[in-house]
């Protein structure tokens, strides 16, 4: 007598041994499965989307991942980043990281300059601070910035790579504070000429993110926040590509015209030629404690 | 006063212009979130799939795609046939034609054999009709059959891949019946070298599907059919890593000892070297017409 599994979900309730691969295979077959049925999915519709994620497998390079690309659109990275940092209110939202984040940046005190002399762009002073849910500064905090050029561009994909710019890691002072000196980011688009690209297009999507500051800010205790912060003058704000552009994220930016406060900021001379104005960027982050997070994940899953 | 997408479908609904592609990227985004949602994927574990993804589009190739291997392991492509093309009852339940198809092979005469002198494997009679679910024999039906021979292979596996064996179109006579000599075919696994087959191992799963022999039937006015059928004394039958053997495509062969038999099945004194029994293979097809599909369709939609 043959046992027959006719129910993928019998087959792997009875071969998987491991509960969480378990759990994991039968959510994506309902899904999926769910998904052909409620939509009545064809063959040939269905051929079309093996030959996308095909093609997608196929133009993947380390540097630009076509998948990645494609969570990122279908707002799955997002999503997958509130799962697993949900914020008690009050606290800065995230978003994904996007593909040009490093982990161990150059070291930059507070107060110096991350953007190279001679970088493509107009002057900017980030004034900032790393906050609890109480409102009192983490002293000692890690603010890994990474940032586009005035030229749309991040070092990464400059034609030498491996020289940092526009982006360090800066330690807050002790009363949580940080601020340093760069160049106003500017719009670019994600890469649109592999499949992702003719997906947004069918979709009637433009793949233009708007001008954007990355945040990765780490500190003993804290759950770590990963976000970014958006200009409100940047174009493309409410048609985000990658669903990352949130209300609490965008920043008024003001002219600063006086030339003696440009000093107190800290420019040197040489950063000021034929400068009229510094953008001053303000921002204060909070971040949830590692427990408050523990605490709103159970409360989420009870 | 910027108007913010915040959800994925009131972007997309407001964008894409198309009805089916705003159907289909709704019930998508629906199903990738509920599972995300539902199982509260981690970003570790949605790296490690986008990884897996990318594995599967680098180790594709025309004639070995890593993503038709994962939606034939994940019951997809079945489900996809079944949604394609629904059986009234009394009907050859079908299965997915898998990667060795071919639309076009050489037509062979009823009667005719399929393998070429010298192929590897037991001698095999195998004696079909095509009917209607009257009963009635379907005349000049084109009976597309392709397996693989004693060694587990098929022709376009074979190190000249352009010479047909084990694969021909077969049509029927005009009391709907056809008969072939051939190779009984052997078991054979998935290509499991791949993501697919580490996933396979996750799962606690084999990837070995049971001998068959796969067909293609058409004929004018009727559903066609993509099925596969399978000998009762097959291992694997009951937990096949893509889903396709159905109880009602196992059949119960026959070993015929007595050479008189053999030669009225058409075998030739040349194809018998050694040979002291020829198995016999026994099938009667039933296609539903175009219109008994369509009312089923419209039936299962109502």
């Amino acid at each position: 007598m043959i046992a027959f599994f006719y129910s993928i979900d019998e087959l792997h309730e009875t071969l998987c041994k491991n509960p969480r691969t378990l759990e994991l295979i039968k959510g994506l077959t309902h899904a999926l499965h769910g998904f052909a049925r409620q939509t009545k999915l064809t063959h040939a519709e269905w051929a079309a989307t093996i030959d996308f994620l095909t093609r997608a497998g196929k133009i993947s390079t380390p540097a630009r991942n076509e998948f990645v690309l494609l969570s990122d659109t279908l707002g799955l990275s997002v999503l997958i980043d509130e799962l697993e940092h949900p914020k008690p209110e009050g606290c800065t939202e995230g978003c994904e990281p996007g593909p040009f984040f490093i982990a161990e940046p150059p070291i930059i005190k507070s107060g110096g300059s991350l953007s190279a002399p001679g970088t493509t762009g107009e002057r900017m002073w980030f004034s900032g601070s790393v906050r609890d849910t109480e409102g009192s500064g983490i002293p000692d905090a890690r603010v890994n910035v990474w940032q586009a050029d005035g030229d749309g561009l991040y070092d990464v994909q400059y034609s030498d790579p491996n020289v940092a710019n526009d982006r360090g890691c800066i330690p807050t002072e002790h009363d949580g504070t940080f601020n340093y000196r760069g160049i106003l980011p500017t719009a670019y688009p994600i890469p649109s000429d592999g499949p992702v690209g003719d997906l947004l297009k069918m979709l009637g999507r433009h793949p233009h993110r708007s001008s954007h500051l990355h945040f990765h800010i780490t500190a003993p205790g804290y759950d770590s926040l990963t976000s970014a912060l958006y200009p409100s003058h940047s174009p493309f704000l409410g048609t985000d590509p990658v669903f990352a552009t949130r209300k609490s994220l965008i920043c008024e930016l003001v002219e600063e015209k006086d030339p003696k406060k440009w000093k107190e900021m800290g420019f040197e001379n040489s950063e000021l030629q034929g400068v009229s104005r510094i953008w001053v960027w303000k921002f204060d982050f909070v971040l949830p404690t590692v427990k408050q997070v523990e605490d709103l994940k159970k409360s989420i899953q009870a």
